[in-house]
């Protein structure tokens, strides 16, 4: 059982709704559920950001097809690996939306692992990529 | 003194009812007992995965009569080698069972050590399935 | 400058004859050569087993393009990361058969890094598939 | 592909004769071969001391037929786990025989790595066995 | 995203009054929010010390530009490199002065880190800067 | 005496003439046999890339008068700190041009070390550039 | 000062009657105050452990004289080496019985660093009996 | 700035009095606040410890004159090196008695960290001094 | 199989003769021989240094044996400890004679191990002592 | 035994005449023969830089006179520490004299270790002073 975790980029083609996002991430759920994939979502300034973990098959064949969604380009990988233990096990897909201008803190956080507090994940490290995303589910996670 | 761990999976031949499952404790806890052996026992969906500590030639001499046992087959070891200290030392043989609906979180510690929360030992790493039988075993430790 | 090196294994949907994996490098030396990517691609018996090296949005934008063709399926990434140098070099896309009988010794090598002496790169892990291509370039690498 | 290294030892019921070792490894040469599986067999003195190298599960069946052969008891495993490279790549089953008084360097390196130059492998530790196998092998390595 | 962190050392021409200082200030924060630079200042003695954060292209075009500000001489790099995450972050550029009487615990500080209690940055290690800087920062972090 | 190496890139603001490097490096070599500096000059493209070794308090004063100097702009250092020893000791400043068509093989070692054979010194990191620079200097190096 | 501790195992010629061990802990903790000796001595259904520190030559001396002693033999020594800190200076010779019904937990500890709860302490790797020592020493500790 | 902390141990040449020790501490401490030294000074039966922290130049000095003190003999250093950040910042020279019999527990340190609890500072390593040392001025420090 | 390396010093009551020496090699190389245990003796101004490799117990029942024995005193244990492999397996007790002024060499050893040429292993640590016979031993070797 | 490593940088008081330098030398030579020190001597520009090496008490008693010559003055310790093994065991005081014009290679020597060509030893750092008179002693080594 090989479980990796892959942390990609994309930008989208046009900038997402509310509507939109939320179909997303309600397909991703249903798929994730079934297939054992774990993970986190940020959207933000019309780019996303996200984790996958599980199988090493299974996370690629939906790497596979999420590259050939017409709905955003650019795909690039910032970080891939095997992993001992899943980091976002608690949520089939958590989402965290940086533009909300009720969550500042969000963009607090961009800034201390990224050039600026704008929300540009294409130009991130994989370890840029990775410390935000996990200091961004801190704020959503159940206490074990 | 050799004191190893050895950690197997193994598929019953035929899904094993309580009462059956019983007996094999019950007989595993009298022999245990008397060859200085410690472990956990898991179940789940006609799979098992199990942990044994004690000292070598022990060990491996019950390793040979579980690989006889008609009741299963399929035994392979996921890990194996010399520890500093017993890790299971409160139980002669902990059972823990993966089924029981009223234990759901159990489910939740497979799906954070592998593929899916489905119970398949057998494509574990010995990494994966070492971390699952500790996580699992938290439930019921005494606190030193 | 985010240099990467992604090696990934994949199924050609039907073998390939001598015709077509020319054809696929001819057009693979011409594109890396403007772009930068250097690497090594071996096939036998209907898989492939790829390496790429290069800036990492060229890296990813080329994979995209390769998970796009026909001639092949299950693509799926075996590894990827920042590396300091690359291996590869000393080639636009260096090609080695596994197939040819005039080269046993490369089926040895594969023995030495899987289960078999059969090219299945889709059940290798990351690790065995760079050794297994490192190993392979020796025979073909201009002392520095 | 888990690949993995078992080192076991046990002792023969009753002396091998030449034949009977002869056949051991005709035996053990075909499935091998087939199998994926490479080593190296020491036998002195009653004693067997042997590594096997190949895929987790094919290892382990093996080795549970092993156990199960009546020729002889007292299998113990002495060192067991994943493995980045086969060691004994060159041999389907290499033999090494301990007693021949023409190979008295043999003796020698027992020695070096036990209590005494007597060939007593259910005493040796793990390290100690894989080390004095793969001083044993050297006299018989192809150069690469 | 190449995040780095670069600590500089100089010496005032005249001695900077207290307006100075807050028109340095006014400027850097201005700027410094712009181009996400964080960081923080400390002044005494004549001796500027002071850590800049930001990307690569960012800090080292202000650090250009500090260079050639009249008001400093003897600019001199302490400490460069690549961090993994701000350290500043909570503040555009914070302003520590040496030289209060009101707060004598700082030059305590600077005794811990240095030969004297004598604010003389030039002489100071990269380590030795560094260290001060992030001891001095203490009294000013708010609970994250 | 803290002896550091420092690595920078910048842009010539007109291509140089071959006349107009020989001059710089007269100059250079003045200055540095006084100040006890040494190192290595690239250029190439348009491009410097420059290490500079010696006393931190000299290497600074000599790297804030080449920031001056209005031949060149966006002058960014790629790599500092503290040595043990010093690498270029053979030479006041070594100078290798990539440009020439006669030493292809320098832009051998600039796709190595980068995304492309193109001397994009601003693109790479401190590590590709310290490696670079060291592979470089090879061709001239006087054995010990 | 080359302070050490030398852990021995042996065995009882006869089994050691309360007043029999009373008698030597006295002597040992007279002579042991003068000679800047502390340690810990367990004894158990006829077995002796002890861990004594000092100085090398005091220590050693001891340790000749133990040997002579005609009331135990097969006097081992389990591990020996330099020590940093003493680790049992809160007493001149603490003493630990393993045989008492009344500290069945002490078994416990003993199971947990061996084969069996059975007291061998001449079984026992060097590893094992100084965790073991160390273990039954908590029940005594005088916090700092 | 080359922070260093030097160790030393000596024998007075006659036994100190409390107001020839008040003495020597009156003038270190003057001494020490104008050349930024700071320390832990032990005395016991006629021997000396002493740490003195600050600028390798003024330590030397310091160093220099103190050998030339006739009141104690035998001056030697057992240990001497770099440091990040000075220990005994606190204080200019703080004063530790080791023969005062209201403090005994000062003799259990000694014990701790050598081979009785007679304090005999000239036979102890560079580790043990710098250890008691430390563990002595654990009394007198004020939590930061 | 526990194998160990013990090296200890003692002093000779009387200085030795050739003869006597002899006698002792002749009785320890028949012992030696028939338990396995190797190793390497030195003799020099009325001191003994050796070391003894084998078992645990059987190494331990010849130190006993040795510390009783009325020719020497103050035996003391330099070093002691589980090894991998042997290092003076070529030798059941290789004698190394220090005083003979035909071998000045070996005194030039002794010096760089000590504090003088003068052979006093009752001084030396356990490193000393090790690294002192291993470079005696050289002079012996046979190569493999 | 503990050995150490002492080196020390000073200033002549006035420049030494090659007869005064040999005469310092024999004497060091009569003296360190009997006292079991070892090490290396430069001197240059009227500063000397010495390694001693040998036991603790005599290197520090040999230093404390040192400090009292009055030929020199600004004694300071560079580097001083516990080592396993001598590294100047061929010399008695091996003498390398800095300012001879047909040794111009010893400058090229200071170069690679400090901040020019010029001998200012009291300006280096414990471990440039280290390297460079390991450097400096390989021309007079013989090969063991």
């Amino acid at each position: 059982m090989k479980l990796i975790r892959l942390i990609y980029a994309s930008a989208a083609r046009t900038e997402m709704s509310y509507a939109e996002l939320t179909n997303i991430l309600r397909t991703a759920e249903a798929h994730n559920g079934q297939q054992g994939i774990t993970g986190i979502l940020c959207y933000g300034g019309g780019m996303f950001l996200q984790a996958l973990e599980g199988e090493r098959a299974v996370v690629n064949a939906l790497y596979n097809r999420i590259i050939a969604d017409p709905r955003h380009e650019q795909c690039e990988i910032l970080r891939y690996g095997r992993i001992a233990t899943r980091r976002y096990d608690q949520w089939k897909m958590k989402f965290v939306g940086i533009d909300d201008p009720a969550t500042a803190h969000r963009r607090d956080l961009v800034l201390r692992h990224s050039g600026t507090s704008n929300f540009t994940p294409l130009q991130m490290t994989g370890g840029q990529a990775s410390a935000l995303l996990y200091d961004l589910s801190h704020e959503f996670r159940i206490a074990a």
